[in-house]
């Protein structure tokens, strides 16, 4: 129950972080809606079409649809105020990286997997999304580009295996993993740490 | 039958854009008929993915293989006449927007699909060889841009659901819905409608 | 045994494309392991997502991680000297187009799927990795610019199509399939042949 209540949660900040890039890029209200949707439910189909999953969960139920529009349609319809809020707007999109990078990563564990193909595949799930928006937008993805974006997402999802292995139980598991990913995040994010960029690049 | 050829006539218009957008780039012969393929294809191939057809269809029969070659090659060869019928081909891209969101809609309510899940898979079937064609090219996809695009599928995708619980005949549901969405994009085409932009935005 | 050196080679020389690339962009060190990543994988998961292989092999075999990981971060510790090896970079690149077409095809062909689609999956194999690296990087996929280069990974195609019926041993296949893509791929490269453009676009 609070693992449904804390994935609504997610897709609603990505669906929120989607829909304020378009309007950053003068989309109409369809094309908000449109890039929001595929914000939030982007990391969860691909995660269900490299699992076999047939249709993807997140097309199969109504409040993961609802909900991204709504976000998106309040974005839409107060987006000076969205904007204003940029930190919280970071701060959900970690939120989002860390819930669906776990929530990835345990339903990969749960279809017996190896461990670091659960891994990636909960990277996946929680960095596809954002991936898929910034394309879409002709931009750099920011996984790419941002310092230590996919090294939190790798933590939450080691978090999640070594969990699962040591059987402690799924909610704690996953709120220790998400914890972790929006921490890192948070931080560096504040501190403004870089991972190295290679030295005397000639382009 | 008629729905067999309305396919055939939507992959060869489909084909063509892509490969007009190609010639425009400035592709050589092969990169034309890679574009025009994948934008022929794309649509179809990204709807068997999430339903879980394998291989997808049009990956499978060749004259879904054939066609859109031929087209692709018709645009390399003749493309300033193709150019100068810049209309017919927007009309084109409108009706095999229709044809591909009615197919699709339809193939995923044969697979007891929730409705709304029929409806996305339908409207992504539609969208996705264009969107694809405007990803390669670099461009933000007209999906996000044209207004009543994403919009039109929609209409057409909904109609095909509601034929299908009022048991209607399949052949009507798909016409009425292609033709649905043919009209909603020649009527905002060439009325100019435009959704709602949201005001202000600072970039 | 073989084959799996061979394959292990395509990875490496896949992942050093991307991260070369990446390095390029200034991606950091994360960034570069990412993106090597997912140009060595890519067109091997397309592959296996096209014909519903759950989850994709190059997800669940550790050393096809292992190798493009760590030739991505040989790259970003030591890219002065491989940037100076551009064209042992392109041959490499050449090389993985036909390792992972001539897999690709023979995979497909395994399942049963007709020749034309195995031809088709092993192109996308084989082009996959490389579209996706230059799509996250904001560049028009080499294959719809470099010429030659979908039609040397089709001629591997045929060529182990045409084995398969022939009976021929498999690994000579394999051989002489990725030999020709490597040759013409060389040769165009050297002579600098192109395919013809489209005459007196009016852009």
């Amino acid at each position: 129950m609070l693992l449904v209540v804390l994935e609504l949660a997610g897709l609603a900040v990505f669906a929120a972080s989607g829909a304020l890039a378009a309007v950053r890029a003068q989309l109409d209200a369809f094309g908000v809606v449109v890039l929001g949707l595929t914000t939030a439910l982007g990391g969860g189909v691909i995660r269900d079409v490299l699992l076999g999953v047939h249709p993807p969960a997140s097309l199969r139920n109504l409040p993961y649809l609802v909900v991204p529009v709504v976000a998106a349609l309040i974005v839409f319809a107060f987006h000076p105020q969205v904007a204003r809020l940029r930190r919280a707007v970071l701060l959900a999109d970690a939120v989002g990286l860390g819930l669906f990078t776990v929530s990835g990563t345990a339903t990969a564990l749960a279809m017996d997997v190896p461990a670091y193909t659960a891994c990636l595949i909960g990277m996946t799930a929680g960095i596809g999304g954002g991936a898929l928006r910034d394309l879409l937008l002709r931009e750099i993805p920011l996984v790419l580009r941002r310092e230590i974006y996919a090294l939190a997402a790798l933590a939450g999802a080691v978090v999640v295996v070594v969990g699962h292995r040591l059987a402690w139980p799924a909610g704690l598991v996953a709120v220790v993993g998400s914890v972790l990913v929006v921490l890192i995040r948070v931080v560096t994010l504040w501190r403004q740490w870089h991972a190295p960029v290679a030295r005397g690049v000639e382009r």
